[in-house]
C-alpha cells in the first residue's frame, strides 16, 4: 500500500467533524476471501437497507445521520435506503461538490456504521476477533486510500483501531498513520465497551505513539456506543414518539465529554505527555469556562487529601494540549478569553441533523463575524491545520 | 404541634445551601417507643462515631462534610467524632454565631445522615417501611420545631418525604409546610433509588401541591445517593488515596443536574405548572448559558420529529420558574445576562469542603463586587427571599 502524500494547499474554512456513510462495498471489496461471506454487507428490505454482519442485522442506514439539506420539519429518525440520501453522504465526488457549495475547504471525517470510534467491531470481536480485525483494516484502507483519495487535501481521514487487542491496536495505529490518517478515534468511555478506562496503563503505548507521531486523539460525544446500540435507540424509544428521550439525549449528549476530560486531566495523562493532544468533538465549548474554573477550584481545595498527580492547575493542561469543537455556540464564543482562542475549532457536522450545511458561510458570519479576523481565522481554519497537521502551501 | 410563625426581618445575605449534621438524639428522643430501639442512634468506636440504623452501621460522621474553618491542607475524607467538629455543624446557637461571624443572615438547610433528599430512609423502607416513615416525620419535626426554632427567621428548614409511598409523601408534605418548612427536597434521579423518574405521573400530586403552596422543589447535586452509598465511597476509594476518583467526582458532580433539568423541561412539567419552582442546588451557574442555548437549538431543530410537548423555547421555562445556585462562579457571573439575574442565588455551603466560611463577605466582594448593587442584592438575598417565601419586615 503506497504512503499517501497529502498535497499542500491553503485553508480558509476547515470543519473538524463530518461523517461518511460507508457505501455497501467497503468490506465486500476488501476482506480476504475466507472472511468475506461473514463480513459487513447491505441487505435490502422493501423500503430499508440494513447492515448485516456475521449473519446478524446491525441496524439501518440514514435516518437522523443523513439529514443534510432537509427542512427541520422533514427530519426523521426512521432509517431508509441509500437512494433516499444525498449522494454526498457516501460518494466522495458528490461530497466535494457539497463542500464547494458550502465554502468548506476540508472536512475531518468520522464513519457511521463502524461507530464513531469503531465500537461496532469491538462488539463483533467478542464473537469473531479475526473478522473484526480484518474489518478495521479494511475500513482504514478504504477511507484513506479510496474515499479521501478523491482529494486528500480536503478529505481528512481518521483511523479506528482493534481496541480489544492492545498490540494489534498499536500496530494498526502505526500502519494507519503511514497511510495518511491524521487522527485516531478512541471511545471516551471504553468501559461501556468492556475495555479498561482511558486512564488505564494498557492505553499508554497507543497514547505515546500518538504523542510521538503528533497525531491527536479525537473523542466524539456518544462515541462509546456501537452502531447496534444507537440503532436500538433509533428503532426503539426514538422512533416511537418518546420525544422527551430524544430531546434530552440530543441536548445533553455533548456534556458527556465534561467528565471524561476531567478524568483525563486528573489522571495525569496530559501532564505526562505534553505532546499528546485530545480533541473533544461535537461537545460544544460554552461549558468549558465553567469546566476550567471548577477543575481549578477542585484542585486548589482538594489536592492535599487527594494527593493530586498534578503540579499545575488543571486548566494549564487543557490550554496546552486539549481542544473542543462547536457548530454554533454563542455562549462559548462570548467567553473565548476564558477558554483560549487556540483551543476551539469549528465544525459543520455534515450530514447530521445539527449540520450547518449548506449555510455554513452565513452562519459563520452571523455567529463569528464580530470577532477580529485573526481570531476567527484560528477558529475556522488555522487551529485545525495545526492540530491535524495539514500541509499548507507556503 | 403548633404552626411555626417565621418572624419578619430584613435580609442582606441569604445562603441557600448549607448543611446540618444531625446530633445523636434526633431519633432516639422522638421515635415512638416501639420503634426506638431500631431507630437511628450513634455508636462510638475508639476514634469514630457511627450511625447505626436497624442494627446496621450506616457510615460515620464528619469527614469532608464538616471541614468549615480548616486549612485546605487539613481536609480529610476520614470520618470522625462529634467532638472533632465545629459545634456549628450540629448545634443551632453555635451555628448562628458562625453565621454572625460570616455576615450571613439566613441559611437554607439540608440534612446529612438522612441524605440530601432523605435517600437513607428510602433504603431503609425496603426492609422496614414503618420505621422509615417514622424517621422522616421525626427529622422534619426536629428540624423545623427544634433546630430552626433557635431563630426561625435565620434558619430555614427544608423537608424530606417518605418517597416510596406517594400518598404518605403527599400527606407529609402538607404537614411539613404547616410546620414551617420552606422547601421540599426531592432526589434528582429517583430511579437510582428504585423510584419512578421525576417525569412520571406518580409525582404529580406532590408537584401540584408544591405549586399551590408556592414551595420550591430543591434538587441538590448528588442528591440521589443514600448516606450509605456516600459512606462506601468515603470509606472506599476516596479514603485509600484514589485521588483521581475524588477529584473527578468533586469537579463533575455539579453537572449531573444538567441532564435532570433538561429532562424536566422537555417533559413539560414546568410548562404544565407555571407556579412550580425548581432549584438546582450547588450545581454552579457557569454552564447554564450553554445549557439554555443547547436546549433551544435542540427544540428548534428537532421538535417536529420528537413531537415536542413544549410550545415555547425551553429557555422560557427555565427563566420563568427555575433557579441555580453557586458558591464562586466567575464564568457564570460574567454571563449573567444569558442566564437571567432573577434565576441565580448564592450559597455558602457551610460546613462542607467548598464552603466560603468564614470569608463569605470578602469572597462576595471579590467575585460580585463589580456588579450593580441591585443585581448583587438579588443574587445574594432578594431572589432567595422571593423563592423561599421568607417574611421581610416592611
Amino acid at each position: 500500500m503506497p504512503v499517501r502524500v497529502q498535497p499542500a494547499r491553503s485553508y480558509n474554512v476547515v470543519s473538524v467533524d463530518d461523517h461518511v456513510i460507508e457505501p455497501p462495498d467497503v468490506w465486500q471489496a476488501r476482506l480476504p476471501a475466507n472472511l468475506r461471506q461473514r463480513g459487513p454487507r447491505i441487505e435490502s428490505g422493501l423500503d430499508q437497507d440494513f447492515w448485516v454482519i456475521a449473519g446478524e442485522r446491525r441496524g439501518g442506514v440514514g435516518g437522523l445521520s443523513a439529514m443534510a439539506g432537509r427542512r427541520f420539519e422533514d427530519y426523521t429518525p426512521k432509517t431508509g435506503r441509500f437512494v433516499d440520501m444525498r449522494p454526498g453522504c457516501y460518494e466522495p465526488k458528490a461530497r466535494l461538490a457539497d463542500m464547494d457549495k458550502d465554502g468548506v475547504d476540508a472536512q475531518v471525517l468520522f464513519g457511521s456504521m463502524v461507530g464513531f470510534a469503531g465500537a461496532t467491531f469491538v462488539d463483533l470481536a467478542q464473537q469473531d476477533p479475526e473478522l473484526a480485525h480484518a474489518c478495521v483494516i479494511a475500513y482504514n484502507d478504504w477511507l484513506a486510500s479510496e474515499w479521501c483519495a478523491a482529494d486528500p487535501a480536503r478529505l481528512v481521514a481518521q483511523c479506528i483501531l482493534p481496541l480489544w487487542d492492545p498490540e494489534a491496536a498499536h500496530a494498526e495505529l502505526e500502519r494507519a498513520v503511514e497511510l495518511g490518517h491524521k487522527s485516531v478515534l478512541l471511545p471516551a468511555l471504553p468501559q461501556l465497551l468492556g475495555l479498561p478506562p482511558l486512564a488505564d496503563r494498557s492505553w499508554e503505548p497507543i497514547l505515546s505513539t500518538c504523542a510521538d507521531a503528533q497525531v491527536p486523539v479525537a473523542l466524539h460525544i456518544a462515541g462509546s456506543m456501537a452502531r447496534q446500540q444507537t440503532a436500538q435507540l433509533m428503532d426503539g424509544p426514538l422512533s416511537h414518539g418518546s420525544g422527551v428521550a430524544g430531546e434530552t439525549l440530543v441536548a445533553t449528549a455533548p456534556l458527556t465529554n465534561f467528565g471524561i476530560f476531567a478524568e483525563l486531566i486528573f489522571s495525569g495523562i496530559p501532564a505526562r505527555d505534553p505532546d499528546l493532544a485530545f480533541v473533544s468533538v461535537e461537545s460544544g465549548i460554552g461549558w468549558v469556562p465553567y469546566f476550567l474554573e471548577r477543575m481549578d477550584w477542585t484542585y486548589t481545595r482538594h489536592r492535599f487529601w487527594t494527593k493530586s498527580k498534578l503540579t499545575e492547575l488543571p486548566s494549564f493542561y487543557f490550554r496546552r494540549q486539549m481542544y473542543a469543537t462547536f457548530i454554533v455556540d454563542d455562549a462559548g464564543v462570548d467567553a473565548l478569553e476564558r477558554i483560549g482562542v487556540e483551543n476551539v475549532m469549528w465544525e459543520s457536522d455534515y450530514p447530521h441533523t445539527d449540520t450547518t450545511w449548506p449555510d455554513s458561510q452565513k452562519i459563520i458570519k452571523e455567529h463569528l463575524g464580530h470577532l477580529p479576523d485573526e481570531q476567527r481565522k484560528k477558529i475556522i481554519a488555522d487551529n485545525a491545520v495545526r492540530v491535524y497537521g495539514l500541509d499548507i502551501a507556503s
